[in-house]
Parts: C-alpha cells; sequence; structure tokens
C-alpha cells in the first residue's frame, strides 16, 4: 500500500467545478444509451423484483453501496428485501429474486454468490457492463451498462477513476426501478412514508 | 405500518424508462445550478476534506450510504477516513473535519454528531438543501443543493420520491470532490489502485 | 484521542492466561447472580420476543454487536427479526417489542429509541445493570446485569476494562434466551439450519 | 426455507435458566481447557497483534460479530485496526495481520482471505476448532477451541445450537487478549476512554 503521506498537497485549491461538468456529461451519455437500448431489460427487471416472494441485493463496495440504497427504497415500495451479509438476511429460495451490480461481471463474490442463489431456485438480475460475463450468463435479466470497469484505466469509455461512473449508473438505474413501479402501484408518497425507519 | 400486501401488482409491466429520463433530468438541473452558484463552497469543502488530520462522514439512511460512496473514495486518495457508526471509527478531535449530509439540515442524530464534533474541535463540512438549518449554522462550510427534502411531499422541486434527488446529488457531489482532488494531486490511477480493499 | 505511539511494546510476551481466568471468574459470578434473581425476567423477555409481531434489536458499540448476534439466532429460530440502523429495517409498530442493551441504561440514542418505539405502540424489553435507568423506566421488562458499567473505571465491580463484563453478559443473555424457546419449540436443529444465510 | 408459521408458540412460557446453566458450563469446560492448552498460542497471538502495523479481523455470521467485538476494543488501545468489509478497510500487505474466526476452519470465504492476506504478505492469526483445517494450515498462530463446529448437530460436543459455543469462545478470548494487552502495555483505563467514539 502506498504511504499515505505520497498524497500530494496541492496549491492552489483544487477546482471541483470540471469534475461535476465531467461526471454530469459523463451520467448524460450512459442515460441516453439506456433510452435508446434498455427498455426490454429495465421494464424486465422491475417486473421481477415487483414478483419476487423476497428481493436480495448483493455487491461489493461502492457498487453495493449503490445497491443498498435501491433496497431501502424497494422496502419502502412495501417489498421484502435483505441486503447478503446484513444480520437478518435469511437464506434465499425458489421465488426469490438476487439483484447483484459488478461492473466486470466477474467479480468472484458476487459470481459464487449468484451460482448459490441459482442453485437455491432463486433468480438473477444482474446489472454490469458485460453482458458476455459469468453474471450475465447467470441472469434471467441482464442490464448493460455502457460504462468502464474498474481497472479500465486508460480513459477511452470514462475519464472517471476506476468504476466510477457504472457506481453512480447503478444508483440511477435502481432509483428509475423504484420510480417506475412506485408511480405504476398507485400509491401516494404519504401512503409510503409510515414505512420508514423511525428508531434513528 | 402499511401491510405489505397494499402494494397493486399492475397489469402491464411497469414502465421504466420515463422514470429515467425523468431522474436524468432532475439531476441536471441540479448540476446547472450548483456550476452557477456552488464554485466557492464545493472547492473550499474539498480544499478542507484534503487538510484534515482525519474525515469523519456520517448520514442516515440513503444519504449516509451516499456518503459510504464519497469515504472509500478518499481513502482510495491515501486519505484517512472513518465513517461514524462502523466499528473501528475512533473519537474525533482537533483537526478532523466532520462531513455531513442532510436534506433538511435538521435530521436530529445529524446535528447532534455535529454538536459533539464541533464542542471536540473539529470542523463540519455539510451538504443540505437549506442553508439556514441547523446544520447550515454549525458548518465551516455549506454546499447547498437545490433539491426537494425528505417530506416536500407535493413535487414542486423534484417529482422524485422523498428526498431521492438529493441523495442522487450527494453521491454526484461527493465523486466531484473526489475527481477533482484526485486531479490536483497529480496521480495516476495506477498510483491509487493498490489501497483498494483486497480481501472480498 | 491519545497519540496512536503511546501504547507502550512490552518485555517480555503479554500474559493472557490471567486475564482468561479473570474473565471466566467475572462472568461465572454474574451468571450466579442471575440464576438466584432473574428466573422471571428472562422468562418474560424471553416470552415477549416470542410473541412480538417483529423483533427489533438495537445497541451500540459492543453492546449492539453482541444483540445482532442475539437477533441472527432468533431469526434463525423463525422469528421476524430486525437490526435498527441496517438496511431494510422499516418502521416499528404495534405489537413489535424493542431489545435493547446498555449499561447505564441511559444511553441517548438508546433511550430516544425507546422513547419512540413506546410512542409508536412497541413493547421494550430491556438489558441493564441499572433497574432505575430511563431504559429501565420505559421497558416492560428489563433484565438487571450484576456487571460494571461504562466509566466505572475503579474496578469495584469488575477489573475488566469499561463495559466489558455487561457486553460478555448480554452476549450469553441473548443466547440463553435463544437456547430456551430453541427447546420450547421442539424443533430439531436440522430444521433450523435451512434458514441460515447461504450467499456468503 | 421454512415457513415462519412453524415456530410452534408453547404453552407454558420457555424456560431459560437451564439454558443459562448449560451455557455456563459449557463456556467453563472450554476455558479451563484453554488454560491447560493454550498458553503458548494465546501469548503469541496476542504478541502478533500487538507488533502488526494493522490488525485485520474478519470473519461470517456471528464469528464475525465476535470478531468486531475484538477489533472495537483493539482500537481502544491505540492500535491501528480495520474491519475487512466495513468501508473505509484499505489493502492489507506485509507488516500487518489477519485476524480470522472459522468454527471449521474451512469457511470459503474465510480461506480465501486468508491465502490473499498470505499472499500479500500479512501473517495470519486463526481461531478455529481444527488445527489440521485450511486455516490452520494458513497461519502462523492457531487458537485451538475445543468446541463443537456449525453442523455438528449431535451435540456430542455442545449441546447449544451450531457454533453457539465456538461464538461465546471467540468473544471471551478475543476480550482475553486484549486485557492481557492492556495489563501489559501499563495504560489506565482513564488513558484509553478518549479514543471511544464520540459522535454517537
Amino acid at each position: 500500500m502506498p504511504s499515505r503521506a505520497t498524497v500530494s498537497r496541492p496549491e492552489p485549491t483544487p477546482s471541483i467545478l470540471p469534475a461535476l461538468e465531467l461526471i454530469a456529461a459523463e451520467n448524460a451519455a450512459v442515460i441516453l444509451r439506456l433510452l435508446a437500448d434498455a427498455e426490454a431489460t429495465l421494464d424486465s427487471a422491475a417486473a421481477r423484483l415487483l414478483a419476487a416472494r423476497s428481493v436480495f441485493v448483493f455487491g461489493v463496495g461502492r457498487s453495493g453501496l449503490a445497491l443498498k440504497m435501491t433496497a431501502m427504497r424497494l422496502m419502502h415500495l412495501g417489498l421484502r428485501v435483505h441486503v447478503v451479509g446484513e444480520t437478518t438476511a435469511p437464506a434465499i429460495g425458489p421465488g426469490d429474486v438476487l439483484l447483484v451490480a459488478s461492473g466486470s461481471g466477474s467479480t468472484g463474490a458476487i459470481v459464487r454468490a449468484a451460482e448459490a442463489a441459482a442453485a437455491a431456485g432463486a433468480g438473477i438480475v444482474a446489472i454490469t457492463t458485460d453482458l458476455g460475463s459469468p453474471l450475465g450468463g447467470l441472469a434471467k435479466v441482464t442490464v448493460v451498462v455502457p460504462a468502464a470497469r474498474k481497472q479500465d484505466h486508460d480513459g477511452q469509455v470514462s475519464a472517471q477513476y476506476s468504476g466510477g461512473l457504472f457506481e453512480q449508473s447503478v444508483v440511477v438505474i435502481g432509483d428509475a426501478i423504484f420510480h417506475g413501479l412506485w408511480k405504476a402501484s398507485g400509491a401516494s408518497a404519504e401512503e409510503l412514508w409510515p414505512r420508514h425507519a423511525n428508531l434513528e
């Protein structure tokens, strides 16, 4: 691990607006591609989550955090949802759906979980950059995100670090799936609100 | 708590593309406003995080998950970072910075943490929709996000549910701060990569 | 915060067996006192957890980790269980039970959660050293542990650091409640096993 | 997954004292065996943790929660500690120590992490029931706990469910290592106290 002391302390002040513009432009481009290509997979992913007995979500690192944001919203919608690795997540089984996100589609822990879920009779919904990846092969529905993978360091797909653009896309896709399901449900915001955690 | 059984199971299939367009448009509008208004506060927030002895992040719910995404990237950059509530987070003290996010700026647990951090000699950097909120009053730097708060259910600011737009903005702002700091550091992606967790 | 450099690096090697003997003796003494005094409260606590619509657990620091160990076992037993602060914990309400642990019985975050839970119609089961504490006042059932509180630094009740003995007791009490409920249920180990998380 | 409805609701009230006695007796027996057999390994484990550049802890399920209790105490002692899987845990490397616990010593995720840690130049300290297990083979120091493994359902070693006795032992061993290191350090409780998290 490089020493923490190697971070340079630049004069002058870091400049954040160009970074914000870059991120906005990259996200807009991904969303345009999804609008053009992903209607069927997004609708199918949403329908499978809605029909699941229980939804389980699993990702590692920042993709996992993005999926937890999605999981919380699906709980607000009234679905039964678990995060793999949290204390009270039970066994997955037939009728359940495992929602996973992996930029490469080949993250070891996620592929193993997807294999175990499939063996237990659950369906897999995957978000990944690579339809031909192991996760793409295991999933019933694969939402393909046209973004860089973690070690695409050459900046041809994204000038952001590592899987940043992919992880931002997972947040947006999760929230779009939630929003579409919410609107289709006919429930008002006031009907969802009482499900929010009330002890913190 | 409403019964889980009240979620309607709509025919036909939910439609996700309109939701994706809505989210994209709302995010673009927020970013345009930040580009117009927030240069000084974003640069100042970044500079304070960089200069901190240790950075602590704290949010509840989805804002907290968004800040964890930021925390992970600041660790990749070589900063010393802790998430309040995780097992090994120590005491905060002089020279440290607490980064918080709260749509309303008045979430009880966050205001209490900010007060305790200020009393311990740490500086506060806040992301909120309300500069005049308690958090705005406590913070050295307040990034103001022009987005709805959790209980703005009338949809005048955002048609998304609850604080969705705010939480998406926290993800983007955190990643913009990281990207700006990274570029200012002069480090290559390959120099950051060895800091990524290597045991999962 | 004291510098990390202040930890002395002793010659010779640290000696762990005396510490193990001390912990064993202190735990044995606590359990003898519970066996003498706590039959009614332990049985009542177990009965309330079993009868709850959903069980929520909440503690901070090491007590919170001990309660998560209990929560996992109650899930294995087939109860509906949530950990306050985890992603998918919903709102608490009438018919639910909040299980809390606090050595002093006056930890701010826990007292606030217990007040909110009581206001929402849930019952409180508390594990604490102090029956006369705010938590003792809020709880339907209070299991009183004859152990030191976090800042009882004089070593009269326990020679262990801070709330160590209390936190060990929470682990043991949680496991005893589980074991008693399991035996009363008549289920075999093989019947519980399929509920264990199967994706990690 | 068995239906939640299969939990019987027994008349009369569950009886917890016999469970408490059983757990106390089983723990006492394990500790007697450790006192007789484990002096060298416990002292060596403690010395390695103290000498580590950073300590990483990793376990799954209840063993993992027990190790988080240990990790928090090692942080209070002034060591640099990370929990694998928490947001800000960096890469492990030479000079670091990975502390793991697995009843069987063959839990897939833990063995993979230990292999990766060893390949990165870190030392492994393992707590397990089986010295001849894959973890025992990877570890520099193995503390052997004479307790049942998770699927020893026949009750010959422990009448408790699954790895309960092992997990209780991990809590006690972690606290004994902490206590021994603390006493060897010569620091007072008041010197450790300021390191406790002060924002929750």
